[in-house]
C-alpha cells in the first residue's frame, strides 16, 4: 500500500527540502493534513510568492524582492567598507555580529573541478562594484575551506593594485570550546595569528 | 537586520512543519531560493492541492481524496478482520506488515484531561461500522501508552457483548535490540506474555 496519490505527491514534494527524508516528509504531510490545514495553505502561499517574487539585489547580489536590498538601501551604513561573502546566508550571519558596512555576495566559491571559474561566481561584477564604489577596506569573508581560501587569495591578488586595505577574517579557536577538541590546523592558525595582549 | 519581508514570511511559514526550528527554516528557505525554485513551486502546488483536496474516507475515516480509501475500495481484502488504529500514519505502519484486513481510524485516543471523550475520538462511528460490517475479529492497535491502553480497554468492554474475537497487539521486546536496554515495564509484559516454543 502507498498513500493516496495527492498525499504521496505532497510527501515527494516535501523531500526536496534539505534534511528531510522519507519518514520526516510523511510526518510533515500527515501533521499538516490532520492538524494544520490553514498553516499548510499559508505555507503554499508563502512559497509561491517567494519563489516568484524574490530576485537579487542589483548592487550586492544578495536575495531581495526589491531592486536594492535593505543593506544597500540604507544610507546610514559605512560606504567605505565592503565585506565579500559567498552566499546570502552569510550576509545574515555577518549582520548578527553588528557589522554595518556594505556587502558583495559571490555565487559560491572558485572550484575548477566543478567548472566554477571567476565568471561563474561573479568576479567581474565584484570588480565593477569596487570600481564604482569608494571603498577604503575590503574584508574577505569566504568560508575557511580550501576552496574558500583559494577564492579569497584570488580576489586579494586581483585587488592588490587598487590601493585598498584588503583583510581576511581571522582564523583561530572558536569561543566557548575546549582547546583539546580543536583540530590541529585551526590551532596552528590560532598560534600563528596570536595577538599582543593589551592592558 | 532581518531577511527581506517575503523571505522572512517564508521562513516563518516553514516553521509550522514539525521538527523545523529557526535555523532549519532559514536553511530550507535559502536552499529553495538559491538552488531549487521550480521545486519550491512544485511544493507550493502540492501543498495547496492536498490541503484542499484530501478529506476522510467515509468508511474507515483515514485520509483520502476519494469517498472510499484504497483499502476500503479493495474487494480482495479480508472483510472479516478489522484493525482499529488511532491515526492515518498508523494505517501506513500496519500496511507495511502485510496485514490485508480492514481498518478503522480513531481521531486520537481517550484523554479526559484534554476533553477527549468517546464522541470526540469517533467511538459512535466505530460501533456503527462494526454493526454494519461482518467482522469475526477486531484487533485493537492503539498506541502502547497509558491513554492508548485505556482506549483499547474501553473499546474492548463496549464490544464484549457482540460475540466477536477481540484482540490486542502483543507487547514485548522489539526485535534487534539488546535486552538490558529494554525498559522494565516492557520486559515485564514480555515475560507475562511468553509463548510456548513450537517445534
Amino acid at each position: 500500500m502507498s498513500f493516496s496519490p495527492l498525499i504521496q505527491q505532497l510527501i515527494d514534494a516535501l523531500r526536496i527540502l534539505p534534511g528531510v527524508g522519507r519518514k520526516s516528509a510523511q510526518r510533515m504531510a500527515l501533521h499538516l493534513l490532520e492538524r494544520d490545514r490553514s498553516g499548510g495553505l499559508r505555507l503554499a502561499q508563502a512559497l509561491s510568492t517567494a519563489m516568484e517574487g524574490v530576485g537579487y539585489c542589483r548592487q550586492c547580489r544578495t536575495l531581495s524582492e526589491n531592486e536594492l536590498c535593505q543593506q544597500c538601501a540604507d544610507p546610514a551604513r559605512d560606504a567605505g567598507l565592503l565585506c565579500i561573502v559567498q552566499s546570502p546566508m552569510d550576509v545574515f550571519a555577518v549582520e548578527q555580529t553588528g557589522y554595518r558596512g556594505r556587502y558583495f555576495v559571490l555565487k559560491g566559491q572558485l572550484s575548477p573541478l566543478d567548472g566554477l571559474g571567476p565568471e561563474a561566481i561573479g568576479i567581474p561584477e565584484l570588480l565593477e562594484r569596487i570600481d564604482n564604489g569608494a571603498f577604503g577596506e575590503v574584508i574577505l569573508a569566504t568560508n575557511p575551506t580550501v576552496e574558500g581560501e583559494a577564492t579569497a587569495y584570488y580576489i586579494a591578488q586581483l585587488l592588490a593594485p587598487k590601493g585598498l586595505v584588503i583583510s581576511r577574517i581571522a582564523h583561530g579557536v572558536p569561543l566557548g570550546g575546549e582547546l583539546d577538541l580543536v583540530d590541529g590546523g585551526t590551532l596552528a592558525h590560532a598560534l600563528a595569528g596570536r595577538q599582543p595582549v593589551r592592558f
